[in-house]
């Protein structure tokens, strides 16, 4: 497997047929654009839940990308998907902490039962799939330190955070237990074309962005100076085709985080700039959204680094513009 | 309140309506009869779902124990007990970590999904109800320290580990995001009187004592001198009792350890000793169990007895002989 190691990934997926759980979210769609552009077949399952990240537009123009709607739980639709596909990125789940403090059941649902049951079809009919799932920094919580690693103490402060470490670690019980094929990502605060920009449930860049499109005014709790790592799409989506052609998935750990950090102001600053309109103010921060704020963290890569070879590449500004320019005609179909 | 603090609970309990879940269950059982005995007007449910530690045995002989047979998640059954009680002590769920690689859908639906329905019944119809959660010191899995402090990491190695950290966390969230009053108790080993003997998946200590009153060969994996701290249930009991009677429950997590340090060996010896009959062998480490071993590991237990004045005072000896007593004329009951 020499060409796994330091390799970007993506020549080596070609050919190969590949399933993308949660492959009409954000970062799921990106994925399946990627993996077809790279020459895989690529099949997306999604269940298109409502107020989820799921999307028909992200897709819609794209060709050769067959979409499956249903839930990952639902094992009559998924084991023959699997039986037939050489790897499985597994994007499915809730991410937004708002909707799982308001229904902490549909998240726990979604994030481990659902997850769970399809790591038993996996296990029973296709032991040998390789499974790169998704988690989140989410799971670390408030840290102690400015920067997370891969061992940092787990202190989930939402059931959202809860849930998805209920996944990581059964994805990572899996390999150890079952010796399945399993590779655990921990997202940083990732953005790009493709996010959901419906509410403003799922993370602060994207409703900057809309804001900003629509001439409106973005809101920011507090001074604004809270910082955050933000990784651009493309950037995490390479993190995700370097770890699947590792000569060996044994349950791995890697934080995906960035280099480029910035504060919760400098994005609404740089939105307004790059859209050409809208406009900041500055308000106290709620006493409900302090209670699940992280305050300001950074993640260490230096793991997947070291492992695979990845770096991000895409800053801020690129990120944002190029985001920006995908939504400015398209913002209608995002509503 | 000035009772609570350093008191030992069971006189403050007295005329007050408690619901013990999982009350049919090992510590439940001993629990819902001591609150009786203290004067409180004891209501317990458990679902007495096959395998598990519920066995309507445990309380035949006990009288004004009020015994409802449903799942916590059964709301319509739930939510008349908990708007009658004033005390909660929420034991139910699954124990099993063989049970749990067998079949960790049933442990994560009972441990994390059903504790989940619980506590947002509990939320909707009564916010101010105490809650006592019992967690496991299993949370920690395979510690880096021979003993585990409250804040240290958690590394689950079995899917009960994984669905019983869920619902210590949901209930420590649940303090602080919506003001309700919960503590969470991780218990070590504890063994007494009660504790299911039908099968070898909740325990070495219970399937030794069993063993060796049926004059059966007693097995011991390895050498026998990996150590568990030993809690004898009514010690448990007490910690229980006195962490509801706190003045303040507002998502405390306290270790329930013991001083009580054997080895493997020595527990089988000491059953072979008191119950006068069976006979010891040891056997390699089969490899599936080998992956859930947790090593010789302790709990540190210094911050209940900080808060409550609580100190374990049953030694492995004592405790060993009364269970070894209980279950002498009863052993068919059990088995």
């Amino acid at each position: 497997m020499a060409e796994g190691l330091h390799s970007d990934g993506r020549s080596a997926l070609a050919g190969s047929a590949v399933l993308v759980t949660g492959g009409l979210g954000f970062i799921g769609s990106n994925l399946a654009i990627a993996l077809r552009d790279a020459g895989a077949k690529v099949t997306v399952v999604d269940s298109l839940s409502a107020g989820d990240g799921g999307n028909r537009e992200n897709l819609r123009a794209e060709a050769n990308i067959e979409i499956v709607v249903a839930d990952i739980a639902q094992n009559e639709v998924i084991v023959p998907l699997i039986e037939r596909c050489d790897f499985a990125f597994n994007l499915s789940g809730k991410v937004s902490h708002i909707d799982s403090v308001n229904d902490p059941l549909a998240d726990l649902h979604a994030n481990a039962t659902s997850q769970l049951r399809f790591l038993e079809s996996c296990r029973r009919h296709k032991p040998s799939l390789p499974i790169i799932y998704t988690s989140t920094r989410q799971i670390y919580g408030k840290a102690d330190t400015t920067t997370v690693t891969e061992d940092s103490p787990i202190r989930p402060i939402d059931p959202n955070g809860i849930s998805k470490f209920a996944a990581d670690a059964y994805h990572r019980m899996f390999a150890r237990d079952f010796g399945m094929r399993t590779a655990v990502l921990r997202l940083t605060n990732t953005s790009g074309p493709r996010q959901l920009l419906a509410h403003n449930r799922q993370g602060f860049i994207p409703w900057f962005i809309r804001t900003a499109l629509e001439a409106g005014e973005i809101t920011i709790y507090g001074d604004g100076r809270q910082t955050r790592d933000i990784a651009y799409v493309d950037d995490v989506v390479d993190a995700m085709l370097r770890v699947a052609r590792l000569p060996e998935l044994s349950g791995q750990v890697f934080n995906v985080g960035s280099p480029f950090i910035h504060s919760v102001a400098e994005v609404a600053e740089l939105a307004v700039e790059l859209a050409g309109r809208g406009r900041l103010r500055l308000i106290p921060f709620p006493e409900e959204k302090k209670k699940i704020d992280v305050g300001s963290v950074a993640c260490d890569y230096a793991a997947i680094t070291r492992a695979t070879g990845w770096l991000p590449k895409t800053g801020l500004r690129e990120g944002m513009a190029r985001t920006i320019e995908f939504y400015r005609p398209r913002l209608a179909a995002y509503l």
